[in-house]
């Protein structure tokens, strides 16, 4: 490693930039805002993209692409959605050497252009659903920016789905923010709460949003991906209607979806430790490294064991083989932990008379040797076992620092130590939300789904409850 | 069919334009010159991108992706390439509520910011070679578009590869445009011409561009992809030097190389026919489409049987059952085949009866018989064969309408009546190529690598000649 890592414990945020530049995930480009994803950083995200690209097609959704330049006048058309995105436009005046007539915005998000278009396509409910998904990148222009967290351009996909009935499109709202859960926990290995946002974190243009939202290791809370239902705010402003069954004429119901790639950052602020990234095997675009250990004397003999078993291994596994001779073992093992490479597969001199390998993973350390012949099926249970510990371990920290709070001096002493994820009762008013935010940095992530126990008192007024709220300071 | 589409005899423009609508692959958008790509054109794209996407990675490249906007005074650092590129800009004035201090440009192409990275990455011929695709969409204002041959913006991919000699980068040019040839004539059966462009054709800011030239059913010519050897005009322009093995400083020598969403305006201009889309079995999103055929008394078994064959055959192919009853056999046979699937399988009773399918091959409608049982191995036999047939039929058009003209009173009368590619030879002066484009609207698409009988007079101007040369009419 050419330097060293900040510790999490000396500076969280230092040691998430010093991991992204040094892991060369990404970096900063000369346009103030916008990154630059480095080929070992897109590798995750053509992961990330191809394991969700197919829970999409499972559910049923088809790909397609729409401009990135919308007329400025389309995003007028919906009340909440002007007043949402008008400060973070850019704005294109002049193309072709000429004032353009209309200015055109660069895309924040595409409900506005894909609505044009659907009431094109859109006539009866024979027409019903579509539903749309779209990989593209988005620009919003944001003050304060944070690699992957919070940039001005990002990738991301939306979804955009019409349907003839409200029941239908609230369905699909709910299937996709499932997608997304299930997606964070099984590939990305980060447990997330889901439930419905409140008034003041919803999307503009949105009847309600749901999201899916994640704790970070330094207890603060990433909004990992949101489903919206549109309920017919678009088809208003677009007049999108369409013949229904009984013959009459009605406006179609909407949802929009969308994760992109602040996911890397999550997953990266979730996962690693303080000798650089680790990945989720699911997601790992190298699962496996071989370090051969050499002298001299036995280079050739050693190397020529590596390579077999880094064949053997290519079949089932993306592995790769460091083998250069300018560089330590040591040194080797250091880079390659803080790239995040799931499992290395250490190869020396012993290792080959005895006809073994030995195998480290690299979310404890923990060393085992193997046969050589089984070295395959061991790797697989390995693979297996570092994605469930990684989830263990999030969901495990998260429990920890979640706390049941119903008075609102512990609630304030809650997000002035430690801090995490405070399970609340809310009496629904924006005014306790505004308060505790300038008391606390503290926002509600979510009303979760199971509001069972909701009666009672609002942990910040004292007045009657109306809601669970989970309360946690975002990024 | 909705629509009847419009004979290639009667209008080959139209017929174009009504295979692309309605086969719903693209649609007009409220922006001028964009489009929007529909899921059925979108599936075309993403089989290109996955099967491309692989020769890339085995040519040693990954994937990044850089910022979408680029300070204006970046493409002015190179001569050529602003010169190229100024007329064709959109431009971004404003941001986030202000007036930027620097306008930005959407990117037509992304050398510049690229090269002011590669500063950054670049110290020594250890950093070397770099070999980067990225996939991302570029914008140019063009005055005339047509539905993917040319709109204001598209999707590419752009690989920007660096290196420490000539010899190396050159090397690089020519092994990205056999991946396209390769990629144009085995996956999409276009058969292409290759070579190297005339001076006034090239790219701005490229020492040599090569390209891959296609034939079309009008016998115009379409340029579907293009690798350029950059030399050292981008590390010049943005500084960019290395220290070499021996411990001098030099420029790093660079290529780069595209296709585009146009392959997709060549795909379907080559292979369809009066009744739709016609797509080569190895990019068709869906390979086969089952048609059942029965009467409402024996609907139930025929359906069964029907569905009995769909999941056979889903094992090994992507396959759609139309089980509709709304429409007729007849109908369904008509908007399939325009829909362009290689393969549709025709059940009825009979069949039923007799164990039996009957094939019928997109290209050429010829049926077969073959037994359920056996109907997956004869499917992938059919496809195998429409493929290569459709390769073929390609090239044996190229060949007819390809013509050794060596006077010009003969190239004139050429390009009068049908047209198609001139093998000619050329003295190498701009003079020549402007007089041939303002008498016939012919330009020079490549001057092939075979160069061995180019000694002779010029087709043109009666002078010496210096190059073999293809002329031909281009999209």
């Amino acid at each position: 490693m050419a330097e060293k890592i900040t510790s999490r414990e000396e500076n969280y945020s230092q040691w998430y930039i010093d991991i992204v530049l040094q892991a060369k995930l990404a970096d900063y480009s000369p346009v103030k805002g916008c990154m630059v994803i480095r080929p070992r950083g897109y590798a995750l995200w053509e992961k990330i993209q191809q394991n969700i690209d197919v829970m999409f097609k499972d559910t049923g959704h088809t790909n397609a692409y729409f401009p990135l330049l919308i007329p400025e006048s389309f995003i007028h058309k919906e009340a909440e959605h002007v007043e949402g995105f008008s400060p973070e436009l850019a704005i294109v005046t002049h193309a072709g050497g000429e004032k353009l007539e209309e200015p055109l915005v660069i895309r924040p998000t595409s409900e506005t252009i894909i609505w044009s278009m659907y009431k094109k396509w859109i006539q009866s409910y024979r027409d019903l659903p579509i539903l749309i998904n779209q990989w593209a990148n988005v620009l919003r222009w944001e003050k304060r920016t944070r690699l992957f967290l919070r940039t001005t351009e990002f990738l991301w996909q939306e979804g955009h789905t019409a349907h003839e009935s409200r029941e239908e499109a609230e369905e699909e709202t709910l299937t996709m923010l499932n997608v997304y859960k299930k997606f964070a926990e099984e590939f990305m290995a980060i447990p997330v709460l889901t439930g419905v946002k409140s008034e003041s974190e919803k999307f503009a243009g949105a009847v309600d949003t749901y999201a899916i939202e994640a704790m970070m290791q330094d207890r603060k809370a990433i909004q990992a991906g949101t489903s919206h239902f549109l309920g017919q705010n678009f088809a208003r402003a677009f007049d999108v209607t369409f013949q229904t069954k009984e013959g009459s004429l009605d406006y179609v119901w909407a949802t929009s979806w969308g994760v992109s790639t602040r996911l890397i950052g999550a997953l990266i602020m979730v996962h690693s430790d303080d000798k650089g990234l680790v990945v989720p095997p699911k997601l790992a675009p190298t699962e496996v490294v071989i370090i051969p250990i050499f002298k001299n004397r036995n280079k050739g003999e050693v190397l020529e064991y590596a390579h077999k078993v880094h064949a053997d291994l290519s079949a089932g596994f993306s592995v790769v083989i460091d083998d250069d001779d300018q560089n330590s073992p040591g040194w080797k093992f250091s880079e390659w932990e803080m790239l995040g490479v799931p499992v290395r597969v250490e190869i020396g001199p012993r290792d080959m008379e005895s006809g073994q390998v030995m195998l480290v993973r690299r979310d404890t350390g923990e060393k085992r040797e193997v046969k050589a012949e089984g070295a395959s099926e061991a790797v697989k249970e390995l693979l297996v076992d570092i994605q469930l510990n990684l989830f263990r371990n999030a969901l495990t920290f998260r429990k920890e620092h979640t706390r049941n709070i119903h008075d609102y001096p512990a609630f304030k002493e809650f997000f002035e130590k430690d801090g995490g994820f405070a399970d609340t009762l809310w009496c629904g008013s924006a005014e306790c939300e505004i308060k505790a935010k300038d008391d606390t940095k503290a926002t509600i992530r979510v009303l979760p789904f199971d509001q069972d126990h909701h009666e009672g008192t609002c942990t910040i007024c004292g007045g009657k409850s109306a809601h669970r709220a989970i309360f946690g300071k975002a990024y």
